[in-house]
């Protein structure tokens, strides 16, 4: 086990009805609130009434700044900052997804900066200070409603990066499951492989001496492959629904990485199609990770053999190790089609032509991955195994 | 899946040579320090000297209290608030155990007290704030690093008796495993013991719906069982002495039981042994643990069942759930016995003319259990399975 650092400051309030719990957390800490969102569908659904009610109770001055999209864009991102300064608003109020979480980090970040917001982005300048951020969560997949994580897409230069840093791990998060009961299938599963994704970046490690992260990470991955094959079933069931949700942050606020070394190299080659195409991110990862895993197993078969044991149940008798780890990639990329998530480029109706430009994209800040390191030649394979 | 708050802002420094991070968690944040500590094998093993060069590096005035026994007095508290509010004392440094962290959070929450410290502890008060408690944790057992919870005992009433609020969470947590290397093997299995139980305590639980908090618990069980085989062959091992020190923290920090009811009657049966013959807490759950599980295990045999099969990997073909449970009751026992553990009051020779009177304190602030509410008959039961 490597040494670790950990710093888990989100108050969370999780379950039915705990938007109630709005008022309290702003009254007396914060006078002037954003509320930072996506499309109409918050208001559609009254949570923007209710948002708006809980503010007003706790003696909030609201502001608003809408039209987030996923993939969040830096236009908007520095909009926000534009507003935030003018106001002197004091919260950041996300109510949405990943994309409104990590648009509001990155506006919480850039409004108190003396340099560019996409310095931060781009590895130029290290974050000091940060506004607070609040999450009101509708979507369970980034993890970005606890986590230290920002990823924001310059559209102009056709880049998606990411902030890593405790300072903007969100104050508080109100996560209600039953916001997400409406959510349709093909959301639905973009944003579980997201947060299988978030496990198996951590799970993939050569830091030998991790048991107990192992098996964390194990029965979180088993707990969701099981939850989304009852929400494949019926998307209403209200405890799969929060099985999900609950995972979401669990998988991606550091717990299932302490003391190992991550890889995160299937995020990053990813992250080249939602900034050339707008490819959801979950479809993203469902294309690239089991294409990742082909191209990198036999650089750690012993942790490929255990993850299929322990994950998927496969039997180890008689089979060779190569097999039974092979047999675990497989069980995966099965899992993902069962759900209806696309495991290639062409299932996406991606185009093909531009892999080498995606892959020079993909290691601007330097070569990709902790299992195994990747360089441009490796990443244009792992695209050609997508196909 | 019940609604559930966690908040956990404790920052953690885990690894060899952490304790270099103690003056930067200290600078400018914390100008008079009180050491608080047990015996003198922080002094020996010269911890104390290197605690104090920190703190220095960090221009904070120290102060020190040590004395702290095992099952922490409340007349040392008492002294130690006089201490620090005589002094204007802002950080309570916790060098140790269990105990000494148990007896910090007493001490900062008495030092800014209107009424006296024990109220809180009997439940007539809620603590309203409390100084701030760093750590230094030489034995992983109680999860008190990073928990919510303190047990006192009032040495003249002869009572254990606990606090739980997020107020007393500390703000900070060093965890060296190296520390722990020379811990001796009844000490490290106590510990072991106690956090089992505080698993245990949380897993078996009637609240439906909890998946993935059952695999957290169960990869957290089946972790520590694993490496406490491996210390039980060589106390020496590093690797394994770092597995139980994280699980310690995993297991009582709050994550393992989001959303469920928890039960905590075996840990109140268990004071009792503490607070009238300064029993070891982890043996007390040793010796309590299988005696409660005897007891209840009809009230939830399914889950029973599944602690046999998930924990244990014990086989449910061909069996009834009822001889599956009892496989896996006596499997956690048989480990007990295997690592040293005493399992009934003879073993640890206890005598057993004072059941009643333990039974009717362990009953002080109400009925005991979440899976099945104990009265006093039903402990005094316990406590004669235990015999």
């Amino acid at each position: 086990m490597n040494n670790f650092s950990i710093y888990l400051p989100t108050k969370i309030k999780f379950g039915k009805g705990t938007i109630n719990k709005l008022s309290k957390l702003v009254e007396g800490n914060y006078k002037k609130v954003l509320i930072h969102y996506g499309g109409g569908s918050i208001k559609k659904s009254g949570l923007y009434d209710e948002v708006v009610d809980e503010l007003k109770k706790a003696g909030a001055q609201i502001y608003e700044l809408g039209g987030v999209k996923p993939n969040p864009r830096l236009s908007l991102v520095r909009e926000g900052i534009e507003l935030v300064k003018k106001e002197g608003i004091d919260l950041i109020l996300a109510v949405g997804g990943g994309s409104a979480i990590d648009s509001s980090k990155a506006i919480a970040l850039g409004a108190v900066a003396d340099v560019d917001v996409w310095d931060f982005y781009l590895g130029k300048e290290r974050p000091k200070r940060a506004l607070p951020v609040g999450v009101v969560l509708t979507y369970p997949a980034t993890g970005s409603e606890a986590s230290m994580g920002s990823v924001i897409t310059n559209e102009e230069e056709g880049l998606k990066l990411s902030v890593n840093d405790d300072m903007i791990r969100p104050t508080f998060a109100i996560m209600d499951p039953t916001y997400t009961l409406t959510l349709p299938k093909d959301l639905t599963f973009a944003g579980i492989s997201d947060i299988l994704s978030h496990i198996l970046e951590r799970y993939f490690t050569n830091t030998p001496n991790v048991d107990l992260t192992d098996h964390l990470c194990e029965a979180t991955m088993k707990s969701v492959i099981k939850n989304a094959r009852i929400l494949n079933e019926n998307l209403d069931d209200y405890n799969a629904r929060a099985e999900i949700m609950l995972a979401g942050t669990i998988a991606h606020n550091g717990i299932l990485g302490l003391g190992r070394e991550e890889d995160w190299a299937s995020h990053n080659i990813g992250h080249q199609l939602s900034a050339l195409y707008g490819t959801t991110h979950g479809v993203t990862l469902s294309i690239i990770f089991p294409a990742w895993m082909k191209y990198v197993y036999l650089d750690n078969l012993d942790r490929f053999n255990q993850f299929a044991i322990n994950v998927f149940g496969i039997s180890d008798a008689g089979s060779s190790k190569e097999i039974v780890a092979l047999e675990g990639i497989k069980a995966y990329e099965e899992f993902l089609k069962e759900v209806g998530l696309p495991t290639s480029f062409e299932e996406a109706n991606l185009p093909s032509d531009r892999l080498e430009e995606m892959a020079q994209k993909a290691v601007i800040k330097g070569k990709l991955g902790g299992l195994k390191k990747l360089d441009v030649e490796d990443i244009i394979k792992i695209y050609e195994l997508a196909l």
